[in-house]
């Protein structure tokens, strides 16, 4: 189902942490469900969360622990979202963290728990507990791939991406997972990402580098424009590979950033390509915009617009759509006249219409590939942005549809 | 299809107006799919239009006639949105107004023109000059059924309502049609209507009497949240019944209201019941908001929601969908431990969370009607509004795939 997505090389370790995944039987079916990624005791970490209102109980814990200790652990269970719990719900969050605590001998307040699932469900706590019990015992150096099976839930392919860089004669590796794959409309975050590495990084620079990255990825991304009550990223630098400390200042850090925002973009493009029922891979490219707003203004009005999408999956050039949508977005004295609009490299739209060079068969032929690039040029400004979505699909009805049967 | 929408009641004639349906060929399979609608010297018009930055040649032009002048009539194609078309477009819209000034004898400015159906392609001149000749001599006063008929697209079901009242002795009328079905997120007005009445009423208060009545009509609805690039509201007074002349400041005027309130309720509700793929009605009531504009706001995300309108179509109680959306709204300062959501009467969410009485069972037998009414208090204010909306089906998507095949 996933567009252009096969299933991920093998992912690289990372000096300092460890992974375990096992079956605590939250999911149907025997699937993995529960893992955990450790650190080495240097380690600094940043995150960011959901926007949501009503976040999830693991959510307000792992924010908390977050600004008060030197997280340790992440515990990630998949089938159970913890959210819309309320009390109970954080009870529940925070005996995991303690249970966790206790099986690796670390403080309850240095474990920040994750979950993904259904929402509304209390977290079948014996389960866990249980399975909280056999996950010291399966840490490992190797098994990245394994963790990022067990925090899928409808994805249909694990997500994943590795990169090193030389520091100084020293190599740096970043290994990141992620999970979708609907309710995908980050406003902040994204759906669960963890990254770690094992470069030396300031703790300050580190936050301001994951905000950077995931600004550039996983906050250009949309499936369906609903923003989760879970979306967490973290970022766990251990210093393990005994790289200079990169606080932002020097090529180095660059570098880093620059390998990081890789990672991030594969991963936030990954979780795309395997979004919910698509059969298409879309890049709404705004230009020319007077502010950086108006230009995601206009490139989500066209990525979020059903008529937009559902055109997009009947491989249909009705660019007729996107120019309505265009025309919606809200957009103060737009000019029409100066809009024009691409898709792939055929102009669709100009001077308030049709561009009168355009041809049906031309708009078919990219229309009919799996990958489609739409570019809107408002020409009236020098800001622009992309943003990353799906078209629309039976598929994606069925599966939300039938989600809880 | 249409949920819980018969064929409307036989349509009442208004005095000073008459129609003609005719098969111009716009359509594919012979259908009915142009419109005159025809009225007295003394009329009065008022009408509201789409926001779309991107307005119809036909918008642009009937917007232009009737600032300009007193409308004698309306011509509406259906099948061809005459949208996206550029300066053709406009000289095609301009020209549909002359052939059938020409036809019927008025100034060309006195004819407002009005196209739905596919954008960004030429309207078929040549099918419409001739069929305009046959129109003047279908004029009738009682077909506006015929009427209603001809100007749906993916309508399944024709849209009316007419309602008398008396005025100081005198019976008044008040006939009006609809269209919808798809890009339905009136910004200000709505798809496609048209309404009469035989009342004599002041041009001004024409005017504000139609806008009120379509903010809590047209501009309550949603189906997929894309506002079409071609909707507008008419409302004629023709005057011919002999009632006093409404002027807004009389108890008479505020019947008048209230019963175009009636009419334009219920062909906006219509519409709804009828949206693409709909198979559940459903009223999203927001209450106790700091202001109109937040609760709206919140509306219009519930309604909006892929995953929310996907769970209405499984008839799934997944009532956490309802509180992400609620979440994700935007509002500044939400306190969620004050929402509280309904489904139906049953209450699903407070205090943050799963309400303690809530069960499965009570849940589901709402979800299992046809007609769903979710009802949201933000306990925060004194404001209120409410949205009607469809669910998200597996023929919604196919409908928009399949739309130009």
């Amino acid at each position: 189902m996933a567009v252009g997505l096969p299933q991920p090389d093998k992912l690289l370790p990372v000096k300092g942490v460890q992974l375990a995944t096992t079956i605590a039987g939250i999911k149907q079916g025997q699937q993995p469900d529960l893992v955990l990624v450790t650190f080495g005791a240097e380690t600094v970490t940043a995150g960011v969360f959901t926007r949501n209102a009503f976040c999830a109980a693991p959510v307000v814990v792992a924010k908390k622990h977050l600004a008060d200790s030197r997280p340790r652990a992440l515990l990630i269970n998949s089938g159970n979202a913890n959210a819309g719990t309320g009390e109970q719900g954080l009870r529940d969050a925070q005996q995991c963290c303690m249970l966790l605590a206790d099986a690796i001998g670390c403080a309850q307040e240095q474990v920040l728990p994750f979950s993904t699932g259904v929402i509304g469900e209390d977290l079948p706590m014996d389960l866990i507990a249980s399975a909280i019990g056999r996950l010291p015992g399966l840490l490992a150096d190797d098994t990245w791939s394994e963790a990022a099976g067990g925090i899928m839930t409808t994805d249909t392919v694990a997500k994943g991406c590795s990169r090193t860089l030389d520091i100084d004669g020293a190599t740096v590796t970043i290994s990141g997972i992620a999970k979708g794959s609907g309710m995908i409309r980050p406003d902040m975050a994204t759906m669960l990402a963890f990254i770690a590495t094992d470069a030396t990084v300031a703790r300050d620079w580190l936050q301001q580098c994951l905000e950077s990255a995931v600004n550039a990825s996983f906050n250009c991304i949309t499936v369906d424009g609903d923003t989760s009550t879970n979306d967490a990223c973290v970022l766990a630098a251990t210093g393990a590979s005994g790289s200079r400390t990169l606080d932002g200042r020097c090529d180095h850090s660059n570098a880093f950033q620059t390998a990081l925002n890789e990672v991030c973009r594969h991963l936030a493009q990954s979780i795309v390509r395997d979004g919910e029922g698509a059969t298409k891979f879309v890049t709404v490219s705004v230009e020319s915009a007077v502010t950086l707003d108006e230009a995601r203004q206009v490139a989500y009005a066209v990525a979020h617009s059903p008529l937009v999408k559902t055109a997009l999956f009947a491989s249909d050039p009705n660019w007729g759509r996107i120019l309505a949508a265009v025309g919606r977005a809200g957009i103060e004295d737009l000019d029409i006249a100066g809009v024009t609009i691409h898709l792939g490299d055929v102009c669709i739209v100009s001077q308030g219409g049709r561009d009168p060079d355009y041809q049906e068969s031309k708009g078919q032929k990219v229309m009919d590939q799996d990958e489609i690039v739409v570019r809107i040029a408002l020409n009236r400004g020098k800001e622009q942005t992309v943003v990353w979505t799906t078209d629309l699909s039976y598929d994606y009805v069925k599966i939300n549809a039938e989600y809880r049967t």
